[in-house]
């Protein structure tokens, strides 16, 4: 029987999962694959804590080199997080020859191109499942079920953290701030949450994404990035009577050659299938020329969802006998390539001192900017009104053109909400 | 570069739709794969009539000789459809060594084991991804990306025209007879619908699944069926009031080593997730011990998306170097194996004479056969009452001897609706 021993870069929460379920499942892997993947070592800073929270004394090391020299090691999984020292400990073992399979989204989205080029010396394989959607099988589905396809479009809810903060406040009417401070007591979120509530974890997962399904590596650079930190409940409670839910969508398309890629909260009519995707859950929707529309859901973190992720590619590398090369990929798009000005539907509230002629000067903003309004909705208070305006579909610099001279009016107090709408 | 040829046996919706990905993707593919693929014969009974549909006068040949003799086609991609003459071209084109790849769901359900075999002797490859939810990829998904989990449930809306009707009967209040007749003239159901109403062809696809996910073949024969032909608007009116829609559910469990496994329409809680997949869509929830809850979801029939799913399994199968063998799978399960007394909620309406008793009558049999009711509503009409019960977790058997013994009753007119409810 052939064996394939791995070693585990980390025993965090991805890490635990994984050694868990691979040791769990030797046997019925051992019966369906006619491999035997063991566990050879687990590489953590602190080997007495690895020991005190489950990992067996005798596979806990610290050192990286005993791992890249160990010829029964043939997968290295790395569920490390952060630059370095993941990036180096996967480099050197790319050099030694080992795959990698990974779960770091930052990491990969940053140097794809540099550890495909490691990986295409000594003919290893890199395998990244692990890094978007959790344990849905998004990466295996680009790769393996889209072939006829060319990709058009994906829209994904890809950061749990941010969509259970946004299903909450939907839900409760509460503010981002309670929710926040809830969601870090109860695990949701990072003490330090700023990589997901400001977009930065969905943009690196868009990255990669978007550079399987358009067969161009994007960098996170590229991709327009907007957080939730600002989302008002005000915005939330309007929307829903527009027949609308708040999402932090992450959104790349190809149009006529060129890509545009961005990550921001969105009103999204409620119809659409990723509008019922509430709490943790995640969801990507896949338009391809020839299949359609397609939507993938599951969870998109945790211990064993990721773990499965994890594993599901351990023994996908496991099975191959030659590992698959992105070099196309890994080839950066050209900046002539990227649509930075793209278009969309807007929700726009402001508000404004409640005199005579205002709204007249403010539609003659929009109009001389090419904002064409749908639909309008005033609500009168002391002396000020709070206007709701919908665009028709407009370009993002029309659209910020329009805000900046609308702003400058003495009349306008503030332009308090701009979310765009996706249909 | 790898040369791969590629015979399309027939040339109708799905035929027409591979033949036309393959020829509009060669350049990508090769590009992409690195591999050329083309097409190098398409059989079919009236070569006049595929001529005239857009099929090339030197590729269509009605001899299943010619192609199954030719060493340049390497992959025979099936979308006949039916059992012969699509299981005698499948079997001597495997024995001929050419790998199959097919979208025939009927045969591959009834004659897996047997193409297995001969596929196995000259190590040719099967492919059946188009068989199951069109351009969803549920089988990728299945074989690729759940090796780490123990699979436990699959609920699946796997076949389009019974969703379509549903759908529509419940949007907009009409009978099943008016929805079909227009089904029908809209090209949504056939002339002969009864594969479809009557939950065969969610079935086939059913033994297909539940076999890949448990690791044991499921033959039809062990999948309870009913159909949809006796859905009343009536009761999809009712289910509505009680927070339900509709659907045809193919359900298959893991429940201590046994499968359950039935085809049956089912209220669905409308908060479940499968319950928003409406019209032509098609949905699988699959569970797994690890992954937890993932969802596909896509156009589950179609020219391009089932042309998308054959051609994705000829460019997966012309990249293995050796191809994946399920003789596992291929053993039939042992009847022991198989559970028949499933459990389930159960609605229940039943016109009962408006007499004195009746309800405590009623009520005493469902206690004695350990039924046990949810709720109750009562409609009153001219001396008679329209009863509508729901149940608490009851067994299969259990619920259809209580109905034997209400039928008998004298004051019971009719039990005329016995729906499964799933939360």
């Amino acid at each position: 029987m052939k064996k394939i021993g791995v070693a585990i870069l980390g025993f965090g929460t991805v890490g635990c999962g994984t050694y868990n379920i691979l040791t769990e499942r030797r046997e019925q892997i051992k019966i369906e694959y006619g491999i035997d993947i063991t566990v050879s070592a687990i590489l953590v800073r602190n080997t007495h804590k690895a020991v005190a929270n489950g990992a067996p004394q005798e596979l806990v090391t610290d050192s990286i080199e005993e791992i890249v020299s160990n010829p029964s090691i043939d997968i290295v999984a790395e569920c490390i997080g952060g630059i370095e020292p993941a990036k180096t400990y996967l480099i050197e073992s790319l050099k030694c020859g080992k795959s990698i399979v990974t779960a770091n989204k930052e990491l990969f989205a940053k140097h794809w191109g540099e550890l495909e080029k490691y990986a295409a010396e000594t003919k290893a394989g890199l395998y990244f499942e692990a890094t978007c959607g959790g344990g849905i099988p998004v990466i295996r589905t680009l790769t393996q079920a889209m072939q006829a396809n060319t990709l058009l479009q994906i829209k994904g809810i890809i950061n749990g953290t941010t969509n259970y903060i946004l299903s909450r406040m939907s839900d409760e009417g509460a503010s981002y701030d309670d929710v926040l401070r809830d969601a870090q007591a109860l695990g949701f979120a990072e003490s330090d949450p700023t990589a997901d509530v400001e977009g930065y974890d969905a943009s690196y997962k868009l990255s990669i994404l978007s550079s399987l399904a358009f067969n161009r590596f994007l960098p996170v650079e590229n991709i327009y990035r907007e957080g939730i930190s600002n989302i008002k409940i005000e915005d939330i409670n309007i929307g829903k009577k527009l027949g609308y839910t708040i999402k932090l969508l992450a959104i790349a398309k190809l149009i006529d050659g060129k890509i545009e890629a961005r990550v921001h909260p969105v009103f999204l009519k409620n119809s659409h299938p990723l509008a019922s995707v509430s709490g943790s859950f995640n969801a990507v929707f896949l338009v391809g020329d020839n299949v359609g529309e397609i939507m993938l859901y599951g969870r998109g973190a945790g211990s064993l969802p990721t773990g499965s992720a994890v594993v599901s590619d351990i023994v996908f590398a496991a099975r191959q006998i030659e590992h698959a090369r992105y070099s196309e990929i890994a080839d950066v798009i050209k900046k002539s390539e990227v649509i930075s000005d793209f278009t969309s539907d807007y929700y726009l509230r402001m508000t404004v001192l409640d005199v005579q002629g205002v709204l007249s000067q403010i539609t003659s903003i929009f109009a001389s900017n090419n904002v064409s309004i749908t639909s309008m909705r005033q609500d009168s208070g002391a002396g000020v009104v709070s206007i709701v305006f919908v665009t028709h579909k407009s370009n993002e610099n029309n659209i910020k053109k329009a805000i900046a001279e609308l702003s400058s009016l003495s009349e306008v107090q503030a332009v308090n909400a701009l979310i765009r709408v996706e249909k």
